[in-house]
């Protein structure tokens, strides 16, 4: 067999097929952009005859690029005024006082340019690159109107066509009830429930329709009306749930099937249940607990241990969470969630997939799947964990291509 | 003036003199690596007739180089497998039950050659040099025996000449009991005392004496026997005080008049005031904290308000800090400990220099000092703390060259 790109002798190779599936001595080949080959270096020797390109991986864990389940990637301007009167004590309403919080970005991204969207955008999406990320769900979210919410969209599907990094279009029109409903959530929700229709009919570029279901946001009666509609539209669903408030987001999640509930900061056990139990991928986002300066983390090993599929995000965002790094997700969840470092991987790569419904194309290192693959400056996976701070992804492949 | 190095039109240039020192469009120009002009461009032009090479600071700030004032950056092997087990339940004891420990690198470090030591240790030197630390504090006590903790002096004082990073050695003997004078701590306590006045003899390049006074460590009375006997010597001295237990190390400090008490996670108000009073350097160590997953980070706030002169170092070790970046540092320090964006980035440069005796000639950038200087891929200084978990350092000059 004739192959673009084979890289042998990885210290380790984790496939993630059936939990990690490490490989010692590892090698995997691709073509066209796919898995060909994959195994303990001989055997992929015995099937493979040339390779355009050869990496040797001696030294080095190969594993699959990080899926980013979770991201606000695309927004304009930055909140590092507000994050230093947040450190000096000011409230969550002196913020808004200051003009501050979500609305700010939201006026910054409709004020920006669709080049200075793309621009900013696009240097994210560079270094989320170079730390290893390989697919990236994006959300809307900072338009919160009509208009914008489509410039968001023509963003992400650019960046789509143009980037290297896969993008993943989520609508998010209920992020925050925006300025000119102040006051009006339930017209707002009317005017997204009526505007999903329309988005629909115009065909634009959507896979998932996400709500965000907390204290001053929407309620789960508002949440369910939208996600309702989206779900009867065919789109599939998320929920920002349990982040702040236990309002039932993720009990909403549970009872409407959707693909993923996120953030599960205070979810109560018996909610914890109703998602393993429908199968609902838990994201969690550490990034955000962190980026806030909180004590208080989501509890991933309940999750895990209720029987849930748990996937880590970064949440990257210019209010709580301004992170690109999947690796220092990874190195949060196993101090702070109560994951062990297999666990977090898997939760970065395979169930990361899953969360934004790639788990037959990403996420994982078997014959078929897309090349997405890292190669880390470190010989044993746990390094993702034990060391942080800096980035320990050399290269990144991605569709079978050396991007890094 | 001819000039080798000229950088101008900083968006932010804090030169730390005074505070941030903060000039918006600001300029330093370095000759023979020293900073020979410095503050707004139009000042520094009109005294420079000509520069051997200039950098355009446009939308970067410039400040001067890391000061990392605590590290034990010279070992080897690693404790990955130790820090899984942790997270997984293990105990302090099942860790040491299990070979583990601060044992097993001691260990490891005697067994290495000097070479595997030079090259592990010069890793980890490039790449705190990449994250921006120009100057590196490193302390013996992997050894525990005269042979070990005098090649390990070799290994500091070989790439003090061979790297570009300026290390500062501290004889840390009093590291932990070993394990041939287990049960015997105060006899390797006279051990030490009179392994101090061998040192001294035989001209060591030993610029401070620290003692890890800590449950499990060393006693109050152990620690002011070798201390006292430093001090006697001619050498300055350094405490790990109160990093799980309040023994009274950072009185202790106080009372000899040590240069910095390190740690102080557990340390009563009046230690604290005592500190300030004394002019000990309180360093604060927020990444051991992140390191081990704990909730509780040492009170930077409270320190400052006290009045002392705090600074912000990394700890580097193989066992509960494996992190080379002070910008994480600082990003930490910002929500764990209490610190604004500004006392963090003053923590992490003059407060540092002063932490290890070199304020009159790092830290800060003005005329005369050591030209030591960063460029960070941003406009705004707060996004040290306000972004994490990625290097925002494009540009580091050490001795008026630029090295990376």
């Amino acid at each position: 067999m004739h192959t673009d790109l084979l890289i042998t002798h990885a210290t380790q190779l984790l496939t993630m097929d059936g939990g990690l599936g490490l490989v010692a001595d590892g090698a995997v080949a691709c073509h066209d952009g796919r898995i060909v080959a994959v195994g303990p270096t001989a055997d992929v020797l015995a099937q493979v005859d040339s390779a355009a390109e050869a990496l040797d991986a001696r030294g080095h864990v190969v594993l699959p690029g990080f899926v980013d389940a979770h991201t606000h990637v695309v927004y304009a301007g930055d909140r590092v005024a507000e994050f230093e009167m947040r450190l000096r004590g000011a409230t969550y309403l002196d913020i808004m006082a200051a003009g501050g919080g979500i609305m700010s970005t939201v006026r910054a991204t409709r004020a920006a340019s669709d080049d200075e969207l793309l621009a900013a955008t696009r240097t994210r999406l560079d270094r989320m690159l170079s730390l290893g990320t390989t697919t990236v769900e994006a959300k809307t979210g900072y338009g919160l109107d009509g208009e914008t919410e489509r410039r968001m969209l023509r963003v992400i599907e650019e960046l789509n066509r143009s980037h290297a990094i896969e993008l993943v279009p989520t609508y998010l029109g209920a992020h925050a009830v925006p300025a000119e409903y102040i006051g009006r959530a339930d017209d707002y929700t009317d005017f997204i429930v009526d505007d999903l229709g329309k988005l629909a009919a115009e065909g634009q570029p959507i896979e998932f329709v996400d709500v965000f279901c907390d204290a001053g946001a929407f309620t789960v009666e508002q949440s369910a009306a939208i996600l309702t509609r989206a779900r009867a539209l065919g789109y599939r669903i998320k929920i920002h749930a349990d982040e702040f408030a236990h309002l039932g987001g993720a009990a909403l999640a549970a009872r409407l099937g959707a693909i993923s509930a996120d953030h599960l900061a205070v979810t109560p056990a018996e909610d914890r249940a109703a998602l393993a139990e429908a199968g609902v991928v838990a994201v969690v986002l550490p990034g955000t607990s962190f980026g806030l300066g909180h004590a208080h983390y989501a509890d991933a090993r309940a999750l895990i241990d209720a029987g849930a599929t748990v996937a880590l995000a970064t949440d990257l965002n210019p209010g709580t969470c301004v992170c690109e790094s999947m690796p220092f997700m990874v190195a949060l969840a196993c101090r702070y969630t109560g994951m062990t470092p297999g666990e977090a991987v898997i939760a970065a790569t395979r169930n990361a997939a899953a969360a934004v419904g790639r788990e037959r194309e990403n996420g994982s290192l078997t014959v078929g799947k897309v090349a997405d693959i890292l190669l880390l400056d470190v010989a044993d996976y746990r390094w993702l964990a034990y060391g942080f701070g800096d980035n320990p992804v050399v290269r990144v492949i991605k569709r079978g291509t050396v991007v890094r």
